[in-house]
């Protein structure tokens, strides 16, 4: 039980993992990518439930001691802090606290995937902090394929974006939280577009943070020994080991695998 | 036994339940939408088949005496006209055939997504027609995502086009495989662009008269009795029925409903 988890739907999580290493350098991690069933963030909660439930439950046979969601459209199904008895941390408190303690005007912007978008998570997670926030939330299905297509730097992303920040930007917004793993890619292209007056919330980012704290306070374990870091994912995928060393340089990775998680009963 | 069932990942194949219904008439359909795994475009030839495994077995569960594979990247992963036992039919070879009966210049292009084109389905099932046939793919990764924001008919939608049309076009092609279920809602627009010297083909069209055939010839049994046609998907979509009942009008459909698919095992 010694290893902390992360799991997202593909490659985007692996920024947050990098993060995860660069503060919690004593810590081992095992990285589970459902690309086999990616994307989550169009399917419907009932199935992102089940899915997370599977990942989850194969998770616990190497043995994890907590799990990062990092995707934010998992997130977004998560009801309290655990799930099946183990801790859990989802991105979206973490990105709207940092939402909230960056914003100004009280006025925030949200990008997500559809899933993400129409589960309301931010909204409720931003408005637990003060009522009055006024949010703006865009659902932005094309982001994932433009990045997994490789044209972040693109005239066509440009103008996708456009569209995209078009209403958020009109109301004024200060701040803006970039809800997906896949988005921090397009974050240059995107800061360009909103400008300097608006500040950008790479929500899986601000995770690290509050691991630190509960294993500083005792409630994650420390572990002792020598540190791995193994990732797996659902499918095989020539791409993925690629784009993942180069998120993760000059970080090593001990194992590359592929996880049968069909082992483990897909609940209705 | 009396249905025939058709098999896509998503809503595209309606298109081919569509024409299907109106030159069988006599005929009964269940249709299989795997609505939560999809896109399968982007996943690897040995987990699609993994997946189509699945479908099938439970489709034999209701029964079905023949299965048409709508869809093109679950189609390139066929072998021989049989799978588990059952009559099957994919759209790629009908597709190449429609094609090889098009050309005058022997240059054909295809238009796929990534698991169609790389699996080289086409350029084989075209290469066995005609050895000497001038072959040009194209993987189109944001087609589907576009359609599915519904920009069929929009400037950035064009712009993609422009792009993944460029290779292809300047080879000279005469015909263009509209290779996955979804291109046919851009026919219009593809159209406009590649001109009226461009013969399009859409490959899940063809299906219709190969079954009719075997229908005819007694490959496949009549069905006596009243028709019924059932519409099932592996995840709740909203838009689904939405989108289904507009691509089936004036057809009526006398099940919508949710399968689940996790009573069959899913087999490595």
């Amino acid at each position: 039980m010694s290893s902390i988890g992360i799991f997202d739907s593909g490659v985007g999580g692996l920024t947050v993992l990098k993060a995860l290493r660069e503060a919690l350098p004593k810590e081992s991690f095992i990285y589970l990518g459902d690309t086999a069933r990616l994307p989550y963030g169009t399917k419907s909660r009932q199935t992102i439930k089940r899915y997370l439930d599977q990942n989850i439950e194969f998770l616990k046979g190497p043995g994890i001691k907590a799990l990062v969601v990092a995707c934010n459209s998992a997130s977004s199904v998560l009801n309290g802090d655990h799930w099946n008895g183990l801790p859990i941390y989802g991105v979206i408190r973490p990105g709207a606290r940092a939402a909230f303690a960056a914003t100004v005007n009280n006025r925030i912007g949200v990008l997500g995937t559809r899933a993400t978008v129409e589960s309301g998570a931010y909204v409720r997670a931003l408005h637990e902090l003060a009522p009055d926030l006024e949010i703006h939330q865009q659902a932005c299905p094309l982001l994932v394929p433009l990045v997994e297509e490789g044209w972040e730097d693109d005239p066509i992303t440009r103008k996708v974006l456009e569209r995209y920040l078009e209403v958020p930007l009109k109301a004024g917004i200060d701040t803006l939280i970039l809800g997906c793993t896949h988005y921090p890619v397009l974050e240059e292209c995107i800061s360009e577009m909103v400008g300097s007056g608006v500040t950008l919330v790479d929500s899986a980012l601000e995770i690290s943070a509050r691991i630190q704290a509960d294993l500083l306070s005792g409630k994650i374990e420390h572990t002792h020994g020598p540190t791995t870091s193994r990732i797996w994912t659902t499918d095989t995928n020539r791409v993925f080991q690629e784009i993942g060393e180069r998120i993760l340089a000059p970080f090593h990775v001990d194992e590359w695998g592929l996880a049968d998680i069909s082992t483990v009963p897909l609940h209705f």
